[in-house]
């Protein structure tokens, strides 16, 4: 195979790669200047926030008690700027940017953009505060934690639950895409797969917490637990007249306050396990638990349900 | 201790770990100008095919319809030069550099990796349209997915098995050590560890994923879905007259067209999932299943089977 | 909303956020000059770590043999250097640096800092050689495994185990944070979450491993082997008279040496598997088995252990 | 000094820095969103602009006939994108931002940058073409040039004369700023100052050039050569009525085609240096003088001026 | 020449270059934990003088009136914490470190560089006034200057003088060391080298100023204009007793206010330029000047002064 | 303009600049796999050359007397590395590398290149020797010297002499470009042109340095000092009947021991300057000096020379 041939055959594959048909509905263009969606700037928006959020825990340098305000001033600076462009990028990544009234349309969404970032930023002291229970009720629930310190610089859970309230409240502004690829991230260094539409109570801990996924539509009450592997997944879902999923209906499980399920179980479907209820490990719930009530083992009427279908996994 | 005593001390323990005697085995010498595996070139390996492969979706910088080409061509050429120092890298790793005859062996090597590069390359295209079936079954098996572009850019599966089919190309060129650094860096990234010599056919999906293993000699069909903690394992395996494992015998199961395994579901051995067949949540399954059975509850036999003896889970 | 609301919403977000009560418990004030856990340095110190193991597989730079003894002696300074400042650093985090004999603190804590990086370094070589055994086991366990050089750069579970094993001897010196840190590093990166107090032997493998959690007081024999998703977790674990878990009680299981435990799992409690046992996939024991039996289905004993309460994972 | 009082003190410090009053005139203020004057940017715009004209020369890559295209395409979109966001600073920088229609100031802005950036790429064959008589007068005019390529690699001459150029092209078109950045960053890296408003001509060469100083109204013609710390300054400058230097009069030489002047020779006031002229080292020169004439040594008449006055040197 | 010949002579050459008696003198110990001189950290401290004293023109991110104060704060928090370390550095450079009394040295000068730092930080803004008469000057007496923007974001002599003023308040406090590299970092970047210890008035400018020379002990007034190229020298300096010469003696000019020199123009020794003298370009100086006195050509007496004899530039 | 415009004219200027015929002669087609001539590496080769020769001055870590053979033996590595890579990017650019013989030229150049590498290496121990007579000569000659440490850290003379020695070193074994590079590296940083060619012998000094120009068959003895903007240039040279400047002919001066040069003099043809003589500053001199005698003021007989023709500075 000579030089030449080499390079023939490259430049027929680039042919092949940059035709415009081979790319239909898998490549995305963008509209010069609008900002990219960045996995390098979310990176610097979590660094951010979990240092603005847990000041001296997270985030390069030291802090003291006179000059913190400093700290968080420059930090919320450099957040909103970036927060401002990701959330733009999320918007415009669902927006048709070459209809006639793209120039109107894109101005709109830089000012939708500006308020959803000073109405999240606004939220970071009861993010604080939310977390602050979450923090400690990790640290009563675990003897090996030899202090509040240790959890929140080391346990990967809490991660994945800052970058889950976060996004949290991205979703409910409805930003495309971001709050999705920011528990990504927390699901890519944790293995804690949380959809940022799920609504979270206080005191919600999850330990060790590999394998767990936690569904779009599910309600989780205040203090509870989580072992590693659990799914909190859809038991079936209908499909329209094309077979295609219906999107945005309930089909996740609620979990009252004080529920806790253990290593590797599996609760599908829109069912609601009552408050105080333990889940052992390894079993499956299909049907709803009454409140104080205990599954250890595998229960037939879960198993052999008649209606039983089982669905998307969140 | 004094200074001297800890200077004394350091030097020490730096003969003991240098004492070649001791590094028997555990240490990789290299030829001086052999390249390196690194770690590092097959990340922007990864980055650059994930650019090449779905632009505008991956990569730095923005792309439009008209200069999309230009990109393409400098990410390929850039893409070729990587991949030549790393299949190099791979061979070498295989081969005795002292012997007398290094400087053939290596111009061979040479040759041969040039070659592999471009037939490499050459698939792109290919690569791309069986990565869409796989995209485009994500979407419509997700009713939390919102559209094309948030499997693309969030779903880690798509990671993975991009990953995963690079390094399957590699494998089948027989390069040495690079597919599987390949596919363990998805495995961190994602949780999923699917071994490059498996075969996979299209409209691949993997929900969540986190803590799925897919062994060596596994055989998957089109339309095929798993959930987060599916294990595709062998079940036993032979050992040679030394009693270690006999390598390359088919020990990992056959899964038809159309199969649906749930979360953290067991599969072990080389048996016949049949077309169409769902196996539900944390169950087992160690026998042949009939096309279109189901199977959602550990059945006797699957235990109870007299010849059983786990084996290696890839 | 104009600028000027915009500016004076965030100012009043910054006050909120400054405000030292606020901070109350979660806020960590550093003395002026102390060092910072810093997961950066972290990062470092196990790539030096990894490099000076095995040298040719990790790190940047080839080596040869007439030259190594320069790389390992550079590399053991840097690893001093690093190592020094992370201890120091975990060291301050549990002491109260304010005291009026703060000063006099800081020295004692700077000498036996000192002592503890040359005594660690110093096990360094002790360190290669069960790692060794380490490698050797998962090359003989894996049919998959084409060669011992593909072990040490590839299997995730080689690099858990090497931060656990550097961790475990940083915890035998009672260094507070860093082990921990350290070992959520490689939690992170492959899914496989030992804590750094447990005790493991030699020839101990993992295979896959994303998903196995093994508590701080577990001991674990020599040949070993786990597979994904397996828990070594507690049972149940008594509260003090604050409700709260009382810390350093043997809650995890004993596993002696030869056990084989297949994917998923969950060995519960201060319970002892004796020499030889086989454990299967996805079940879960809670009582004592003896040498040399198997279990591979979920047993009633086990689930309906009368003073059956689920405890902490780890 | 007690710590409170170290605080206290560093405290009031910040008070009086960031007092407004303390910074009128000195404080640039942004308007959100605007782009920064970044000298980070610019340099990559150098870098960016010396590859684009002299590929294989400057920029990191290898380049090859038949993919050269893909690279320069590349580099043109990167340096648009560069070019417009530097532009647009520029203008910012002297437009006030505050007045009540800034909106749509901004608007034409940035209009007019995306027009100005299309045409100053567009000149940049024309740019390569002019360059290339520079270079070849370099290399015909030193008999310590071994090749071409040695005067594109190392000439400092060179890179000052192609970041004028550039920045020329942007001071025809009145980007403020900018251009005079561009040119101090090249008066940085070689210590030749060329004001960007400066008139210079083909085949020009400056050996050696620490030192060079050549002011905004100088016209230079065709083949001219200068050697290191040349000055072409003004001799003296009008005053308007409040004492202030009157701007934008024509106070630098004219030197006509092949003129050469020695080291250290200065050249001062709006005189004309004639056709073939040659100007001997050290001395200065501050009347007119005929084409084809040379001046080696002090002349009384430059010196005893009557109305000499020395101005501004640029 | 074999693979071994090579290695062998490298080694041996490492043994030479290793070998301590080669090295006495011009090896620099370090005492474990010290801090170095860093051209690195002297960078940053550079960068963020410049943009404390001049926000918004210097430094990476915007500023706006409301949240400048916490921008300033935390750049002065990182500059205190970086000067500290660069003053220790400086400190333990000229102090025998391994004498007995070394620890107690130590922290004698820990608490001495902790003073120091505050005491010039504290200075921060006097050295803000007098720059900006610097600025003032500059722009006041160049009618290339379009703006004060311009002069504060583009003169190379500003960045010269921002040095030497904070270079010089080091100078004071008896630094060693790490006042000449601040000013030589300006040598670097702009050919302008100013002696630390040098004292100079307010409103001082200096066009262009490749290769202008500022001696240790030379006193400038206010309102002194300097070009390109100005040399302020020794013309000579006594030795003692060994050949050596005496440091510490007056042996540069004093330039009193209002004094103007041109290009290339040479003043040597310990004479006094009178008020409102003017130095034409290239002649040299050896002898007081009245005030308000000029010179254009050289003078006889200067030349053939019969005690001259030329010493060191600074 | 509308963006369909914008991109039609980039597309078109992309077009003219990758035009073949329009790079004729100024673009460098490498050939694959040869290494390029790279600035960064090449400031890699300088800094390791300056901590090899100057440890604990140069370098980023600390060294002390017992682990000073590991960072020299991995600095020597790493520059061998370097240098091998260098050494061949220069001869590869002067080969034509696309004759028919091309694969064997590669390889001759290969061994050569290693063999210049030991032999350049193995010189290291004389470099330091010489180099450290150039720093004691600068500290006796410099009042301003606190001690030999402020020699070696911050003067620029001695950074400009390192780079000449070593690139010097390169020219005599005839590698093409590089040296030229490396004394240009200097030029930039510290304003001293050194032609790689000259020769230099032991204890020279430059003071302050800027503007100083040594040509490349200069010939300069012991002790001999400098001052700023020196040039030692060529007065003319002859030209070959294309009218194109002879290469390699002698027309530079010769300098004899203990010569002095003051600032900004110019010393230009084959001249000899006996031992001991002292030129005075800003003076120029074209023909030969007897030894001891001095020059403080221009002569007519060097202006008047009937001969004279300014030729190349170097």
């Amino acid at each position: 195979m000579s030089k030449q041939d080499i390079t023939q055959q490259l430049i027929q594959t680039i042919d092949e790669l940059s035709d415009l048909n081979a790319l239909q509905g898998i490549f995305h263009e963008h509209r010069d200047g609008d900002p990219l969606p960045s996995a390098v700037e979310l990176e610097e928006i979590i660094m951010l926030s979990r240092s603005i959020l847990f000041p001296g825990f997270f985030g390069r340098s030291s802090v003291n008690c006179e000059t913190i305000k400093y700290q968080i001033g420059v930090n919320i600076e450099r957040l909103q700027k970036l927060l401002y462009r990701q959330i733009m990028a999320g918007l415009c990544f669902d927006t048709d940017c070459h209809c006639p009234h793209a120039e109107n349309t894109r101005r709109c969404l830089n000012v939708e953009a500006e308020k959803i970032v000073v109405r999240v930023i606004a939220k970071f002291p009861k993010l604080r505060t939310i977390l602050s229970t979450d923090i400690q009720a990790a640290f009563d629930g675990d003897p090996a934690a030899a202090n509040i310190g240790e959890v929140i610089s080391c346990y990967p859970a809490l991660k994945a639950v800052i970058n889950y309230r976060l996004a949290h409240e991205l979703a409910l502004e409805n930003v495309p895409l971001i709050p999705r690829m920011i528990t990504e991230m927390a699901h890519s260094e944790t293995g804690i797969d949380i959809h940022p539409a799920a609504t979270i109570g206080s005191h919600f801990t999850i330990d060790h917490g590999t394998g767990v996924v936690i569904g779009a539509t599910c309600i989780i009450g205040n203090h509870v637990k989580l072992y590693q592997g659990v799914t909190l997944g859809a038991k079936s879902f209908p499909l329209d007249k094309d077979g295609k999923p219906i999107k945005g209906i309930a089909r996740h499980p609620i979990l009252k306050d004080y529920v806790v399920v253990y290593a590797n179980a599996t609760i599908l479907g829109r069912i609601t396990i009552g408050k105080g209820c333990v889940i052992g490990a390894n079993v499956w719930v299909t049907r709803d638990m009454r409140p104080q009530s205990k599954k250890y083992k595998q229960s037939k009427t879960d198993i052999l349900d008649t209606d039983f279908e089982y669905g998307d996994g969140i």
